[in-house]
């Protein structure tokens, strides 16, 4: 059995399966049949320059000649191949980090090491989907404790590219299961730099609601910059707010939460693990964190936030961060807009000290900036609001972010959707509650985030005298197809905002 | 958005990823555009008859043309499909059983309404890999208590086809880990068909091992027989030794070992559900099963078996199954013949009474014979092995294994392979150890059990005293590039037979 026996032909299949690597083979070819391959064996796959471990599908059509090899376009993209390329096909070796994933199914607990060679191998593609489940279920449930959460955060930080600023100090801010609308970092971003901080913000795009904090500045600016583009834009400025989907900070973290999303389940420990590694390769030192708390937030009791507040904070301890944990109210959408030009005509209105700026934004926003001012230890306890509400209300806040946009390429005027509907309310009464998952769900169908201009402009908040007619809300759409799609989901559900008569 | 325009043409692509669904379509078909599916998207396929959930792997090659859908084998299979019919693609619904799943993951108890939903669930092929994985870790590391376990056999029991016999006693057996040779099935099917119980047993093909039941009966008889062929013989001769692969009795079990193997984990509440559900649903009332211990066997320790015993037989009886545990020697390899032909000659010369039949392969027959003999309750406890005695020596059982292979189409002698190479002792001292696992790798390189003929016969047993250039074993193989593929194992592990000088 010679090695060079076990060569095939590359072909191009096109065949996009996430970060999932599968090589398709003819089950007539001769290595399947000389080597006992079958349909989900484990195989390492190599060229000249590196190698893969990929899982087998058989192939009994022929899309393949029995002489040629195909694979996932993330396993093409890992091996760097062309059409015609001769790969090397192999037996894998035992992964023997897999044996720290069996120990703690059995409930053993794993140090460090074990979870930087788990982590490694999962970086290199070498688990499958069914270990990297495996691996995420054994360690959900409340399975880690906190030495474990620190030690897995560790092993997530050192497992991509790391920032570094030359910087004693560089703040960031993250939010816990985002609230519709609240689109604080912006605001927080241009208040701090303003003050003097260096606070060079990563955001990402929106994977379940209808805007992430890329997707809204995108209206605004450029957000996606290259590494070098990034670090000019902060040395200048002193903070950014661009795309984190180029850095490669903690990329074990894309691959587990796409798990941890098929599954549904959002286990504490790598939450917290997820968070702080990221925060912790960008570079940053001191970090606040937002948990809001309502029945259709993420998290649904004060109890499970001042729990997490605590671990949060011991962990951020023991890999190196300063993080403090606000908790803060999620029953209810914060600002006006849902959806990115929406979103971000809130944050310009608030900015420019508009009157009729959405008040609870900018509270929340001056809540956090303060919290993040007194954390760095430059300002005194008790003060960071104050100097906050000064930056922001003298226009320092508004001209700091003009100059970070401008910086990143472009500044740019938002735009409304050609179509609208307004909903009104068919009763008088108190609005009881908004449900946070539907009136997202509601922007999503109207377009947002694809359609930066779609979403839903809100115009009551909780606890308030509604009249019979009042304008509750508007939909906005990009094409009529799509707003009405949102309004036939809004004629299925009574329950998107409850009005109770008094 | 009109259901119907979610329709695409079946195109066949023949690529078998074993029980996984997989759907094929275009990044720039309509329907990924307008539903907006993604890669891994769990989607319902349907056509008019029936539909099936699949993941999505979304194309960029022209493999696919845009109004063109595939499907893996097993979903084709499972939706029954021609090229061109239209299938219909429509939005998951949610799948209710994973909260189940959740709950367990969180270290909840489940009960029999909860199992029974999740395996309907897998059996439908509703849950993906990363589904099943997840419902395998919860549920492994000792997770499940015996009522779970039991409820757990019972919805198993219930999820495939159940086989009926008409009788008060129905019997059977089952070996935990088999051990290299280990062919006891063949021989107490004879003795206690000929003593008159009834005995349909079902056995499989090797997964890993290099000879399953069913590949060592091949070579004397047809064991591929359908359910009315099985049905006629046991009617006929109160006994079979067929292949189950065809009768699909407790079909969620053939799913969750497969992900099991790829985890490398043994559950010990999967393992007692695997085996048990397996055995009710084949219409058995009385089983006795053999956990062979040995530090190269599955079962390492004389008192992970008594565990494994004890929970056995009280899942079994939970379950309505009369189960009897016996704890046998798993030190080393039983019989002569590790490989399908082999093993046949071992047992046809033990029916025979044959002077140099394998006395220890014999002695465990009658032992296992005996305890099901008792276990029936038709002789009286302590007179069991003497009775399966009487009939083995006698020639009876031997007329009844001729008989039961001709009712099942033909018997035929065994053969052995043409080229071969005797294994010598290079020094002399007493045979230490045998490493159960490595003397089966090497009977699988020689070509076992594809190659019927090939495998090891083994000369040697532990305890005995070696003298140099003694025989140790013989490797049989079809071909001359097998026996070197084997030659290259054994020259490379100098630990499969270990002898100590005194």
């Amino acid at each position: 059995m010679e090695q060079n026996s076990n060569i095939l032909k590359y072909k191009h299949l096109g065949i996009y399966t996430q970060n999932e690597n599968v090589v398709y083979m003819r089950k007539d070819c001769h290595v399947c049949i000389s080597e006992g391959f079958e349909a989900l064996t484990r195989i390492r796959i190599s060229n000249a320059s590196s190698s893969i471990v990929a899982s087998l599908n058989v192939l009994s059509s022929d899309i393949l000649l029995p002489n040629e090899i195909g694979l996932s376009d993330a396993a093409a993209k890992k091996l760097n191949v062309s059409p015609n390329d001769t790969l090397y096909v192999s037996h894998l070796e035992p992964i023997e980090s897999l044996g720290h994933v069996r120990a703690k199914i059995y409930n053993q607990k794993l140090d460090y090491n074990a979870f930087n060679e788990i982590i490694t191998d999962i970086v290199q593609g070498d688990y499958s989907n069914i270990h990297l489940s495996a691996f995420i279920t054994a360690c959900a449930g409340n399975r880690m404790d906190l030495d474990e959460i620190s030690d897995l955060t560790k092993a997530m930080i050192g497992s991509g590219k790391q920032l570094h600023w030359n910087k004693k100090i560089v703040v960031d801010k993250h939010c816990i299961g985002g609230l519709p609308g609240n689109r604080t970092t912006p605001l927080v971003v241009a208040i701090v730099a303003a003050y003097g901080l260096t606070m060079p913000k990563t955001s990402s795009r929106a994977i379940t609601s209808p805007a992430g904090t890329a997707d809204t500045m995108e209206v605004l600016t450029n957000v996606t910059l290259s590494s070098e583009e990034i670090k000019t834009v902060v040395e200048e400025e002193g903070g950014c707010f661009v795309w984190g989907g180029t850095a490669q900070l903690s990329p074990a973290d894309d691959m587990l939460i796409k798990i941890e999303k098929a599954l549904d389940i959002d286990s504490e420990g790598q939450l917290i693990a997820s968070v702080l590694s990221k925060k912790a390769a960008a570079g940053s030192t001191h970090v606040v964190i937002d948990i809001p708390v309502g029945e259709t937030a993420k998290v649904r009791s004060t109890e499970m936030a001042k729990k997490l507040q605590n671990h949060m904070e011991t962990v951020g301890n023991a890999v190196g961060l300063n993080v403090k944990v606000v908790i803060t109210d999620g029953t209810q959408p914060v600002g006006r807009g849902i959806g990115p030009a929406l979103e971000a005509i809130d944050i310009l209105k608030i900015l420019k000290n508009e009157a009729d700026a959405p008040n609870d934004l900018k509270e929340r926003a001056l809540l956090l900036a303060g919290e993040l001012l007194e954390l760095s230890g430059k300002v005194k306890p008790g003060t960071g609001n104050q100097i906050a509400r000064q930056i922001l209300e003298s226009g320092k806040a508004y001209e700091k972010f003009i100059a970070i946009c401008k910086a990143q390429g472009r500044f740019s005027q938002p735009v409304l959707a050609p179509y609208k509907i307004e909903i009104k309310a068919e009763k008088s009464g108190i609005l009881k509650r908004i449900d946070n998952r539907k009136i997202a769900k509601l922007a999503k169908l109207s377009g947002a985030p694809k359609s930066k201009s779609a979403g839903i402009l809100l115009n009551a908040h909780l606890r308030e005298q509604i009249e019979e007619n009042q304008l509750l809300y508007t939909i906005y759409a990009e094409s009529k197809g799509e707003l009405d799609y949102a309004l036939e989901y809004k004629n299925n559900h009574d329950d998107i905002l409850t009005i109770i008569k008094k």
